[in-house]
């Protein structure tokens, strides 16, 4: 062993995206992420580092150009664990079109091994976890709408029996793993035996919630589609059951219970922001609509500063919505409220954590808090 | 062993209070409760019952009806705790003056010991490992006012290093342990790195915190007083180093600091209610301090449906106030919001809880909710 | 909703193992397992089923006379959960060829979606947090031999820097899940510091530890093959890198660095006992090796009565030994103490458990156990 | 605040023990260890220190030098925590009669506040926890002996229903705390239903473990005596229930069982080792009982290299034992095999840990692990 064998780099399990195409020089590491089924997208990345040796690496992910949004590149920086359940941030830049990440000594002193990711990742096993402990409380109960592309199935959890139907809906896009973390911490306070506001909402509404809704393009490291290549929030003006099943299931299964409001959680690359996009566009938007969004916007502030209002994407021109968008689609079919909720893969810039950013636990966070604005507007909702 | 061994009763540990007068008959166990030092106030008990063996037990506890608040033992049921982790009320009833608590076959058939309290108890011990999380965090301070009766430390935590001056002290009156299960939570919340309205009240505001103002009272099993016989909420107009040091020292701390916003936590032996007592009958009662107070309560109503305002004290006719109460004493002193945070002994009538009643659980729920009214309110305050 | 809906059955997840013939029948609910790659073996079996709703629910394997050790069949009972945590047994009968499991209303009453398994399950996700855990222990480095077929990494963990070279490596058959569990005990008790046997095992040998020898097979729900179809405990006489990688890499580092101790974990269909299969029937076989080997036994009998001696396989005739394997393999081409270590699906019909039957706790503290005769037989090995 | 606050040191709490002299210079702080009840020893400190505010602090307790064994101080290290729950070593010097311990600027910086203790402290609170678990598992009974000299109970575990009497008690010394920390760890592995070792004892044996033979002494934060002033360990020719009930109720109890075995679990202020005293200087010692013991230790060295027998108590002479010592005067009445199992305050100089000498985790594992020679004499006891 007189030579130090060069670094080991592997993407084989949950959510592994990388494709190594030189690792010889821990100088300079050649790195591109794999595209999503379809080849239409990729952005999302997720990969093990051994065998570091307490010495300077640096990644250079030579494709980070041709990602989906490499607008999301600017002032990002890549997430690291040793233990694959504390996250941190670590140094990255953006240039010449490629994502370097460096892991510089202090780093790589006390491991030799790293796990990097573009976001902390929310595996499946972990997924499975959080529904059977929806199953097991007596205040849940779990259906499966039916199957994913590639056969998993796809978990409703409904809470309540009477007042208005609220669907809440995370992670159509699965490399947005932080959508299923405010998950966590949502289902968690909702069924928390003690928790008061979680009491009101549970005895005053109906929730249907899919804390996963696209858990084939999780496993396989995708950054938006499913398993056919679908990007399921493009899909929601006609679903099918070969192409977006996983939209499908939850469409009829709407159409059946009537939506009062709509919550879908997402992630976004580009803006370091906390941000609601509403469905001002739809042809149906009204005084009535825009007074809920406003009352739930100013309510979620409130509830939690790490949300506000200030920055977002440009609201759509009147009838100018995409409806193949859930929240266009839902807001104008049920003349309810819909929205889709950002948040960012990068820090939140209005209150920014140097050691961890944007991370697991402030997602769960911004999901405990959401029960406060659902309260504030359940009254008004229909 | 012929003979089935007689019960065997005991309390000689922390806030451990019980009197055995004849414990021979598992039927009919007499038993009383000792006098807080002074002899004025009784009422808390926390005692060890052992050897069940599966049979029916009767436990009179005889001076009930000599007790300070004898109205605190209608629909009142009793804590038991087979682990001292988890409490659930058991059978309870108030009859010519005693209080008869049943264990029946059922809760005796699993486990031949149980722990009985009026409320769930919050030890020393415990105390000192929330201080400890307190002065670990790099978010906090924690200094030592001065020695307590018994020469304990009363410990202050300090947090937040601008804006208006907040004090939040707790358990004046020790035997009202859900004030330091509420503390446990609201400082939990406060000195979480990653929960964005504790992150908005450390840079906001500047928080002085006593999570226990009783230690020694708290420790020799009382309901009011501390060692030296003294109701320390009876001697904010003129406390001395002998009698109510305690208070002495925070009073002391209080006119070196200024306060903005005085709150101070209880329990209530008689309302079935979370509510709030003000200092309407100071004579420096303004509608500045009335449209605080009203702004407060709204706030906290909607961040925890636990609280509400409908049901509470008789409010103070105008100068009417006690000011040798901490509430009237420091908002007169400081032309400040002050007001007592009272939580029930029984079960909350609002939204009952048949197995737990009012929790440990669900007061911590109430502390964390805490933030929300303090953030609400702080603009205004001064 | 008039109809209750049928059963909900999937196994679309990590170790998911059965094929749904009819689910419409709760009563009698018909299952296949599936083939491992290559076809020659089934019998790994792990599903969820939902909508149990209370009522009582018959499962049949309708081809497992045909699974690869039907006398696994009799006295079995599958294990089950509703929390994915905990796993006890429950009713199962093998009648005319098809293995019945029955879920009673007592069972279904307090959950409406059950887990069932061969064994419990050891997921992909939890070794790779079992393999974090080793990379962050500063007792331990971790490398990585090479590539399975799927291209997972096969890792290795080497612990101590001087003595003798002891291998110990499990779950050449993926299906014996309790090898890996035996592995968390092993690797726990080993890398805790303040452990007294640890420190002396990890002080006065070499140590190279396989967790899983066959991730690709567990993944996909295999009861004995990898990915290429190959029974990996066939392959040692000659491994190959295309068919049978995961041998060849653990090969080819034995003869790097010698062998004096091997010990190969498995898990044994048919018999409810722990035991010790040897290497008696190479050419090598001799009186050091003999008495070696009954050393170890003794001491790991007396370290844990869960193994015993007095039951296992019939002993290899002089020269009757099966080369491929890797206790033979191993023994003869270092002249070496080479073990295999046997656990039951079934119970320990020597010390029964009529709730858990053998389980994860169990085998932990069976692998925890094993540093003991380690260290009892270490001063001998050269 | 133009001045730095002198350190604040207290001590009123569970085993707190410390008197400060003069606290005013940081580098200086002058302290003295308070006497046990009855005046005869002193040892045992525990006290918590804050405002340490980075500085280098030098504490010398002054009267070290006339404690009950200096001896002890010499390569002594104290304990600190600042979390009271991982406690490691400090700088610590024994000059000119003065134990001196140096808190430097490296301790100080990520900590205002430390907890000082000559050994991690094992609380009341602890201690009753540790009894509900035992109360709590279907394996044990647990029985009240009597009353303590402060009113407190005397806890019995009782496990096993046939076989030889094994009586195992701990910290008659109640500054021993290691004693109770092998509790811990000898009575988790005894009532894990999973543990095979522990299934083995519990089925072969019937045993009576006093937890905790002192707790008057260990609240009060003596070194060796109870409440009234006796060294328990010097009662057991003649105990009374006036000046050591806590043995005549143990002693009374032996005599209604009979005694097969008895340990004594203590802790060593002088031997860095841990080792085993026995009862050779009794009248009637014999070659079985020295059989059973160089058994018993034997397979204690093999289950637990921290265990040694090189070093210890010179052995007494033939019929020169002191009969009030709990192993002398067992072994005698009950012709039995006892021992006196002892544990070092410094490090174990074995197998040194240099960051936190002997610990809780290791008095823990001795625990564990002294199943193993408990069942290795078993057959031969009677």
């Amino acid at each position: 062993m007189s030579a130090a064998p060069a670094l080991h780099i592997s993407s084989a399990f949950d959510a592994g995206n990388i494709e190594v195409v030189d690792a010889t020089d821990p100088a300079a590491v050649r790195l591109r992420i794999r595209d999503d089924a379809g080849g239409e997208h990729r952005q999302w990345f997720h990969f093990r580092v051994s065998g570091l040796r307490g010495q300077r690496v640096v990644l250079h992910i030579e494709n980070a150009e041709q990602c989906s949004y490499p607008g999301g590149w600017f002032d990002y920086r890549a997430c690291a664990s040793s233990d694959r359940q504390h996250w941190r941030r670590v140094e990255t830049a953006y240039e010449k079109g490629a994502l370097i990440i460096t892991l510089d000594g202090a780093t790589t002193a006390t491991t030799d091994t790293l796990w990097l990711a573009y976001f902390a990742p929310y595996s499946h096993e972990r997924h499975l976890d959080l529904v059977a402990r929806c199953q097991q409380s007596p205040l849940a109960r779990v259906s499966v709408l039916g199957p994913t592309v590639d056969g998993r199935d796809l978990e409703c959890v409904h809470v309540g029996e009477t007042g208005p139907v609220l669907w809440i809906i995370a992670r159509q896009h699965p490399g947005e793993s932080m959508a299923e973390w405010w998950m966590e911490g949502f289902l968690g306070r909702l069924l928390d035996p003690a928790d008061a506001l979680g009491r009101a909402l549970r005895s005053q509404a109906r929730l249907h919630i899919v804390p996963s809704m696209n858990p084939d393009g999780a496993v396989r490291g995708h950054l938006r589609c499913n398993a056919a290549g679908a990007n399921l929030n493009r899909e929601w003006h006609a679903p099918t059951a070969a192409r977006s099943p996983e939209v499908k299931w939850v469409r009829d299964a709407m159409d059946a219970t009537g939506v009062d409001l709509c919550l879908d959680v997402h992630g976004d690359e580009a803006l370091p922001h906390n941000f609601i996009a509403g469905a001002e566009g739809i042809p149906g938007w009204s005084p009535r609509l825009a007074a809920l969004q406003e009352r739930f916007l100013a309510a979620y502030v409130d509830a939690c500063p790490d949300f506000q209002t200030a920055q977002g994407y440009p609201v759509d021109a009147p009838g100018a919505a995409d409806m193949s968008m859930c929240t266009n689609q839902v807001a104008q079919r049920f003349d309810c409220l819909a929205m889709t909720l950002e948040m960012p893969f990068k820090d939140n810039a209005d209150a920014p954590d140097p050691v961890e950013g944007w991370s697991p636990a402030r997602c769960q966070g911004l999901g405990r808090a959401a029960l406060f604005p659902l309260v504030q507007v359940l009254a008004s909702l229909r």
